[in-house]
């Protein structure tokens, strides 16, 4: 039997056939005044995603170089930095800051839990002189979200600024910069935006400009006072990857075109359904914060026991067509991701759900078999207008 | 009448449309044996183009960040560096050493001129310590070709790393990365490898590699030696941009294919074609090296007397349909630049030269109508085994 391939990463995403074969159209020039109104488009929808009127750029990199460009821009040698982290990118952010001589304060929780924003005020207390505070929203590594609406209200009544991580949140769970008083907001192409890797996007509050002029950590290619510049004149500092751009601006319109909202009520029904399916065959979900909402870019689940863990992600895409992605780091083999991210509608809880279920009875964990399967099936129908 | 559109810049060049069609194939994850095998098999292909048994990796980001790795990865803050420098890339060179700390000691020749090997050696005899000395190969601004081979050696004699901007040379003009003793080369995506912009890539030697465990300056998304360890593993330490490094695949197996030593020799005929063209109807080349020959990846050409010279890009490409480069910064409406880089053939030598003789006669530019592409044509009949 052939076997039909479906990419459910937390990132990358399945990109619409549409946008690839946008994409696939002869290269033009980016020195043009055709690909200057995209450049000036694409930063206008931007802002609607980000929910702000501050300027979004973009960088022609992964969402690392967005990471590293939102402590660059801002921080100068020495100064202090609380990094709230619980998970292999929070960690990133610690690694960024501590290679760029800044002194990280790493406000750390267990990989599945959080940190509240009460703890964080408590450590903007201890440590005065804070000038920022660096938080994940949603940890890919572990599926957690973290309260990023609490600790934005926490730190906005400091001089220090607020960075938040969002690239798996950004298009996919509420995320309000501008009422929420967030200060500098990263996001990246292969997630909500539903386009290849290669761009990552960084928004940032007057406050935060108003500190880019005295930080004098060394940049230049993730320089973002001369990447504001040069949108300013619609067009961009370096080369940029020019067929990402142009996926990206079809992209922002079928989003806008949804409605931002309505593209992050469905991360939410997807995602919920995967949960509702995982759950009703006795899997338990590695995020373990009382009473508050995973990520509704990705599930992790814990493996149960007996079950190798490894082996199933492995099987699910090479057996069964499905790509999910298991465990990084010191988390392989003790959690699967199911993902929620990106184009992604019912059909896709349906078709991870089911190669879950032959890849766990291939693994010998005992179940009713379509239980999983029956169970978010029940969930969409309940939740979604149809 | 339709108008069919040529893109003839000096990046980004156009793609084969096979290139732009596995691009277009469903996204695949870039942690899986699948990917991890064109990895493996690009840093190979990649060897091949450097002539090189050193590591080369393979960026997501535009030239400019393998520029800046090419600093940041091997000097530490203090260091002295040369920087060759006769046009606006050199210029970036030095840039990006003094935003990071470095003591930059630019050796500069006038826009259209070169720096001959016999003033870097003086040059490294007046500042003893020199730690690296930085060139461009084909200077894209200016159409200037180094004599990169010569600097190599006067370089390798001192205990300073010798650093190329091979972004418009690599696989346009001959390169013998190990032969020369270049100890750091680096190159971009959208230039002689036919696919978009967003790869950058660089190569080192290990006296560059030695260096680089003792550099101090700061670094993380392009941490080279981070970089180098998962490469090999046949990995990348960031996502990267899948999509591209696929058609980075295709492309370089169409090179090694065609001969990388036939690649070159295709670039220096068509380049040469339209020097000869231009010249014919009484237009002169911008660079201006007695006896050494331009660069073969863009012809740069002095608007005549009494030409408005902004115009000519523009018309040729709104009215003609063929984009060619204008000149930057200082030198726009004084040159406009030929593209020869790329998946190029004679057609686009006679594309470029009739769209341009249009244009010249639009702006009131006298000559005999058809003259540049008949010499060209005649060029191209004697040098093309057709």
């Amino acid at each position: 039997m052939i076997v039909k391939k479906f990419l459910c990463a937390p990132g990358p995403t399945a990109v619409p056939a549409e946008i690839l074969n946008e994409m696939a159209k002869p290269l033009i020039h980016h020195r043009t005044p055709q690909f200057d109104a995209i450049i000036a488009e694409n930063a206008q929808l931007l802002k609607q995603v980000f929910k702000t009127q501050n300027p979004v750029v973009t960088f022609t990199s992964s969402g690392t170089g967005a990471m590293e460009a939102s402590i660059t821009n801002f921080l100068s040698k020495g100064d202090k930095a609380i990094v709230v982290s619980a998970g292999k990118f929070g960690e990133r952010f610690a690694e960024i800051g501590t290679a760029y001589g800044v002194e990280v304060i790493e406000l750390k929780a267990e990989y599945g839990k959080d940190v509240k924003p009460a703890a964080v005020a408590e450590a903007l207390k201890a440590n005065p002189g804070v000038k920022a505070v660096y938080s994940e929203y949603s940890e890919t590594s572990t599926a957690v979200a973290f309260d990023i609406k609490g600790i934005a209200e926490v730190v906005r009544k400091t001089d220090a600024i607020f960075v938040v991580d969002a690239i798996t949140a950004a298009g996919c769970m509420e995320l309000e910069m501008d009422a929420w008083g967030i200060d500098v907001a990263v996001a990246g192409s292969q997630k909500s935006f539903m386009i290849p890797p290669g761009l990552a996007f960084l928004a940032a509050s007057e406050k935060a400009r108003k500190m880019m002029e005295t930080s004098n950590l060394p940049k230049y290619y993730f320089d973002l006072a001369g990447e504001i510049k040069s949108n300013e004149k619609n067009t961009t500092s370096w080369t940029p990857a020019v067929t990402i751009i142009i996926g990206l601006n079809m992209a922002l319109k079928m989003m806008v075109s949804e409605g931002i909202d309505n593209v992050i009520k469905r991360h939410y029904i997807i995602a919920e359904a995967i949960r509702v399916g995982v759950q009703a065959i006795g899997l338990k979900l590695f995020a373990d914060v009382p009473n508050v909402r995973p990520s509704d870019a990705v599930t992790a689940v814990r493996v149960p026991d007996g079950v190798e863990g490894k082996k199933i992600p492995d099987i699910m895409q090479n057996k069964y067509g499905v790509t999910i992605a298991g465990g990084q780091g010191s988390m392989a083999g003790k959690i699967f991701r199911l993902g929620s991210l990106g184009y992604m509608d019912k059909t896709d809880v349906i078709i991870q759900l089911q190669a879950m279920e032959f890849t766990l009875k291939d693994l010998g964990f005992q179940f009713e078999s379509g239980k999983s399967v029956a169970a978010a099936q029940k969930f969409l129908l309940d939740n979604i207008k149809l």
